[in-house]
């Protein structure tokens, strides 16, 4: 066992000369002690690259690491990415949860076989910069028989693509009774809430008013996701619910509920177009601000009660609290400040990518939106750049100090799409919010939008479930078992 | 909304009337109040077939009920089929989760589009057998906003097809330590411990000892299920984690604990081909009682400690507390006795089917085995009998009492099979014990076996998909996601 000889036990001296006080040993909550780790790479080894996430930013990162060079750590709580742009079909059953998630094994084979290169299922606590250091503990998820345990792990080269957190502006109430719409586990929610929701409605005695409610689906946020969501749901609806919910299907509605206008990054006719579409298919659109919820219903600044029996919460996304907690440079909205080549600067050999990284306000750049496809480039560019580096002998730690790095990210937008609906979607081709080029609606957007995704479901296996998913939905209509 | 319209308030004197003390009214435990519920038919409405579960006999059942004869009533706490027989293989990946399940509604589609057919998420709680009402309690599931809530179903004919319990012989820690494999969401813990175990035992700290436990998957009781989720884990070690769990490869074992033989009711020559099967693909065979059950190991009954990461529980079922709770006449073993009708007798209009029933010490016939091949030839049966009752004016309560009912239930055992890992599979064709006839071991018998699963896969839709996954599995390998 190759890692096995690598376990190191952290000696009492190591341990005392780092202190949270000390400003370069960056601490996040809760840490304590240790029992092994992976220890500093030596020379006849490869460098070792530690990933911190898994998702968009990180697998593209992994994806492209050449591993003849470096040998990569990936710590995440969770084993595979999710194919976010899909997630909202799996709710209603248009795919299968599995066909949108892929395991990080398939994407970087050598982190299941190369001896060097691991997966590690596990939260990354604090960074020791000045020791090349990340603190870890396991995820052990509700398992009685076991406790989470810490390790570090020294790294060459580190990359913090640990993503965003749901933003809930402090309301109270939203982490308790909404569902955010971001990882398998709340596609799960919200299907198993809904099947059972549509499945208590039937049951003789539920009064007439508790029966809406129950069936009342309410997205907050007209963003992607929420547009996107809600044209699913009613699409469900519009298709499956009235065949094989007979009884109850004049009591179900979908309210999307946004507090300026939906799809705002969009042109101004394509939102006109979203609009008409989503009414059209029996999605009501609401102004409003949410001020509060409760177990039954959402409160709106100006008084009005919204009783629900499903809430989806989708109004976008912020920096995360183990971000919050580092002590590093930031961007403006207190992302991880990084430079034009993705570093954290003053830092050695420290790169954030993704949702949780920002220009520095010194680099004149505005912050890129939290989108899968800046997540995407900025992996693949930082993939590039580091094997640069390494194939030029700066792998180690502390060896590319002095290295020119070459060419800096620049971030070029490809467009935005979003469905509406059943066979209905829009495409932006615009290159900015005020930019001119080509929008496209209806079907042969809807066409684009599905082999879109469908080419970059990242291995053919998921390619080949999500085409046979769609096929037999098509056919046979889509899955109601509640498993 | 025609149900809203038989909703009906229980007026206190009809639960004045009804006592616990009243043998005829039969109760479970925790039983409450009512709001509501479907009233007893009219003579120009359908007569009104209530069946309790939706196992292989009460989804046999349902699907062969005339709709135009009946309405049909289905009161189970889940609303799909389980296709128990390929549950063993979700576990580990080579099938998907929702490939197994089928939904009522599609097995029976009047169920969710008929006016006077329903599928209630419920539990029943009790029966008033001479005023032939059901009592039931909603399933809501752990969501906080709602309160389960009680209803009765007035019912012209009751078909008691809510299965059995797993056996744990009143051994302490079973229910908290191990896993069964009856239900999906049983099938979806197992994967999830697995993985887990699999990922944790790979971070660095854990001792030697701890890794080897935490791969070690147990498995109690060496009947068919038993021995094919021994087989489909083997697979998976030896296919799957030896190419993509390198780091961990040599710790994994599976052990399957059994009292006596394994397959006890195959022919000798297979139980010794299976024997040698499960050696070869590296199960280890153990003989051992358990004593007790701990979090993190297993006593046998010699003293032995068994230390486990999985723990499966699979020795045979047993009459659930429910039927416990039913005053009802027993057959020998504690299930519901029937008549050589199936019905109970001396009541009127109610019948049983599947494990939870046995034939009575008095029709001088054994009780049936509690497979899904007597319960589907019971519910078939059933279904027959019942429509050639309502065809002949005896579908309403109380209007069959002189009827001539008929052919017999006999069962005819047409054999049976079992996986044993990779490409292996035994097929025993003798319809008893002691019976000549065909055996078959080896591929022939596999190929078998997936053919005759695969036909009786409900509907097409999960025809098709269960293909698709043993394709996709035999080309890309299994998913390892842990989702």
């Amino acid at each position: 066992m190759p890692w096995f000889r690598k376990l190191l036990q952290v000696s009492s001296s190591s341990l005392r000369k780092a202190s949270p006080l000390n400003p370069r040993y960056i601490f996040s909550s809760n840490y304590t002690s240790q029992t092994g780790g992976l220890e500093p790479t030596k020379p006849n080894e490869k460098p070792r690259v530690v990933v911190l996430g898994s998702g968009w930013a990180g697998c593209r990162l992994m994806k492209g690491i050449d591993t003849n060079i470096y040998d990569v750590v990936c710590v995440s709580p969770r084993n595979h990415m999710v194919f976010t742009p899909l997630l909202a079909s799996t709710c209603v059953g248009t795919l299968e949860f599995r066909s949108v998630a892929e395991p990080i094994g398939r994407i970087q084979p050598a982190i299941s076989t190369a001896p060097g290169s691991y997966f590690f299922l596990a939260n990354c606590k604090g960074i020791d910069v000045d020791d090349h250091v990340v603190h870890c503990e396991t995820v052990t998820d509700g398992v009685d028989t076991l406790h989470p345990w810490n390790f570090k792990i020294a790294y060459d080269k580190l990359v913090i693509a640990s993503g965003a957190e749901a933003l809930t502006f402090g309301i109270k109430g939203v982490k308790e009774h909404a569902t955010f719409l971001r990882e398998v586990s709340h596609a799960q929610e919200i299907r198993r809430k809904l099947l059972l929701n549509l499945m208590l409605s039937d049951v003789p005695g539920i009064s007439e008013e508790e029966k809406r409610r129950l069936l009342h689906c309410v997205v907050i946020g007209g963003g992607p996701t929420g547009v996107e969501f809600s044209g699913e749901l009613s699409d469900f609806i519009m298709k499956d619910v009235r065949e094989r919910y007979l009884h109850v299907k004049d009591y179900i509605h979908v309210t999307l509920i946004e507090a300026n206008e939906i799809l705002s990054s969009f042109d101004d006719r394509l939102r006109q177009y979203a609009t008409k579409q989503l009414t059209k298919s029996g999605v009501r659109l609401m102004r409003g601000i949410v001020k509060d919820v409760q177990p039954q219903k959402i409160i709106l600044n100006d008084g009005t009660e919204v009783p629900y029996g499903l809430l989806v919460w989708s109004t976008g996304v912020g920096p995360s609290s183990f971000i919050h907690s580092l002590q590093l440079p930031k961007s403006p909205g207190g992302r991880i400040g990084v430079d034009e080549w993705l570093r954290v600067p003053s830092l050695q050999d420290v790169f954030s990518i993704g949702d949780c990284c920002g220009f520095l306000e010194s680099t004149g750049r505005p912050v890129l939106p939290a989108l899968a496809q800046v997540a995407e480039r900025q992996g693949k560019y930082l993939a590039a750049l580091l094997n640069r580096i390494g194939k030029d002998g700066g792998g180690y730690a502390n060896s590319a100090r002095d290295m020119e790095l070459g060419k800096q990210f620049i971030y070029k937008h490809l467009g935005s799409m979003a469905t509406v609906g059943r066979y209905k979607a829009l495409v932006d081709l615009r290159q900015s919010k005020e930019g001119k080029g080509l929008s496209m609606t209806g079907f042969v957007s809807w066409f684009i939008w599905r082999s879109a995704y469908l080419t970059r479901v990242v291995s053919w296996r998921n390619r080949f479930y999500v085409a046979v998913n769609w096929a037999t939905t098509f056919v046979f209509g889509r899955d109601i078992s509640r498993i």
